[in-house]
């Protein structure tokens, strides 16, 4: 059916014209007319914003090095999905998400590219590109002062804190009091890690491939020793199991489907929300969870259960806001975001934790809550 | 106008989805569904072309460094213009045209770039880059096999020879007969220059700031060289007036309104063809030509006089033909494509030497030369 629709479509984005051309307007669309607004430009860059695109367009850039379904491929591999998140951009946004595929891994060359491609673009959405070479490029950017948003890491973030803030009142816990398991420390593990932490969550255990991270780990990525220092308290060791042992919340970036039996659910403190966000396959279904506990909030990518948390929630607003505002993405904007969007639920129900993608308050109230915004 | 028209669009053209996206076909457009779409692409990567909208993509790309009206300025002073080739691209010749106006001037970083943006196109077009550097570029990309239609060159070559072709028919001429003053040796006088060239037409005089082309001026541009060599088979030496004596035709690109006085036109010989392509104030107007002559045939780049010939009739079609064949273009094919847009004009006459461009045929017959186009 994916195929199917694809093939029918080839492509799911076009570029369109804004207005009818013809024999009437074209001298003043297209030469000679065109040329005076090449002057104002000349004149004073800030009209940029005044006569063309620019001011509307967001790069969505990948290297192809993490790909949905497929991990590091070609670049070409990474179009479908880019161009899907273009689509919903401007369906939800109205925002006209440019989708570049770059051919090329070399994260210096990627941070390059980017500045070469500035002229076109108010804001890049880095995307599915490998830790820790994203994280790097992320920095340069800031460091360029090139606003960037990086989704994966985030959206996800943001997405996350906003049903989990719906979660823990349902379940009646507070964010301070409680333990998390996090499996996964990557792009998107640390992206929910870093808004946790600040909001001074510190109860949380890291697992990653080589077990749980504690202060006994050598690391010399900077994003990983932020971890090391701001987790696990008790400096618990091992694995699964020891990781998820009384905890409140797990949240699954593992990539592994059916990653988690019924009893390692019995190993969580009474009811527990578990978050099973590997895709398509999650890390546990809710029949599984059925085994060992009844009373549980489940959440995972997936659109054909309950709790669908997905950044489509987030970055059409986000790529609005921002773009309205020219204000740069930090911690406490994820927050306020996060905050807003949660609030979104009126009625915060074991299956719906997390607003509709299609909720027509959505984009709206995030644009409100950058544009009301204050960094301090 | 043209500023009011461009600040209330504030761009031209706009991403839009091909198809509306809900709730229903969401799991199939983005996740999970478009991570069976990448699996494929990943195990074969000329699937691309089945699923994407790459087959339809163009990108135009420039450096700003010779932007219409004020040459070399910042990159973005070029997006008016590029978004109004990508509009025309579209609405004429249904092709997905990107503009990318590029934040560096240097050549090679130029060819890395778009070699780092092959994924997402099929075609690039260059555009208003400096002579001779743009020959450069154009040539690496030959050399690494990526398709590249030059329409500065190509184009304006094309346009200029399929109005020549009426305009000898008219005035009972024949192309190898007659003598060519061609006033600009850059990138258009180039592409004119040679494929009048490969018509084996050698009696063309160049004229450019330094005066005329000749066999003693020392040239270390291969493209200079190749005028040098092919043009000027007297030998002739000095300014406009010994350039333009006895021509058959003129041919302008000066970039200097009102160059051409009515004493020179009585210079050349009767029935002179002009093609004053300066823009917005072309070499002469037909006012000034008439106080010399009233047997002419006149020509500009602009909308409001007789006989516009403007790359809007080449690039469309070229495109169009370009992506559904994945044909190189070639002098031969340039051509082909000049003297099958002369033949839609059925009946030539003095102020209708090329076709409209909003000709139904022009894109459709153009297509067609270059699907049936051999090349020997």
């Amino acid at each position: 059916m994916s195929l199917t629709i694809h093939k029918k479509l080839r492509g799911k984005i076009e570029i369109k014209p804004k207005i009818k051309i013809s024999k009437a307007n074209l001298h003043l669309l297209y030469t000679p007319g065109v040329g005076k607004v090449a002057k104002e430009i000349a004149k004073d860059i800030t009209k940029t914003f005044d006569y063309t695109a620019k001011g509307n367009n967001v790069c969505i850039l990948t290297d192809g090095s993490r790909t949905i379904g497929v991990g590091d491929s070609f670049p070409e591999a990474s179009l479908p999905v880019m161009e899907g998140k273009a689509m919903l951009a401007k369906t939800l946004g109205d925002v006209d998400a440019w989708p570049l595929c770059l051919n090329t891994k070399d994260q210096d060359e990627i941070i390059r590219t980017i500045e070469i491609l500035t002229p076109n673009f108010s804001l890049f959405n880095i995307e599915d590109i490998r830790a820790p070479k994203c994280f790097y490029i992320f920095e340069e950017l800031e460091k360029r002062n090139i606003n960037v948003f990086f989704d994966d890491r985030q959206g996800v973030g943001i997405v996350i804190l906003a049903g989990l803030l719906n979660g823990l009142k349902l379940v009646n816990k507070k964010i301070k009091d409680i333990r998390i398991c996090l499996v996964g420390a990557g792009v998107a593990g640390y992206g929910i890690f870093e808004i946790l932490n600040y909001l001074e969550v510190r109860n949380i255990i890291v697992l990653d491939k080589d077990g749980i991270i504690h202060k006994g780990r050598k690391q010399s990525d900077g994003y990983l020793k932020n971890i090391i220092q701001n987790s696990n308290p008790e400096n618990i060791t091992g694995g699964l199991k020891e990781a998820i042992k009384k905890s409140d919340v797990f949240i699954g970036l593992s990539g592994v489907g059916n990653l988690l039996k019924a009893e390692e659910i019995k190993l969580m403190n009474k009811k527990p929300i578990i978050f099973a966000l590997s895709n398509p396959v999650p890390e546990i279904f809710p029949q599984e969870i059925e085994k060992s506990v009844k009373d549980y909030i489940f959440a995972s990518g997936r659109s054909d259960f309950v709790n669908q948390v997905n950044n489509i929630l987030v970055f059409p607003g986000v790529f609005r806001g921002l773009l309205q505002t020219g204000k740069k993405m930090s911690l406490k904007m994820e927050v306020e975001i996060a905050r807003k969007i949660s609030s979104l639920v009126r009625h915060p129900r074991k299956n719906k934790i997390v607003p509709d993608p299609f909720d027509k308050n959505l984009v709206k109230e995030i644009v409100k809550t950058i544009k009301n915004f204050k960094n301090k």
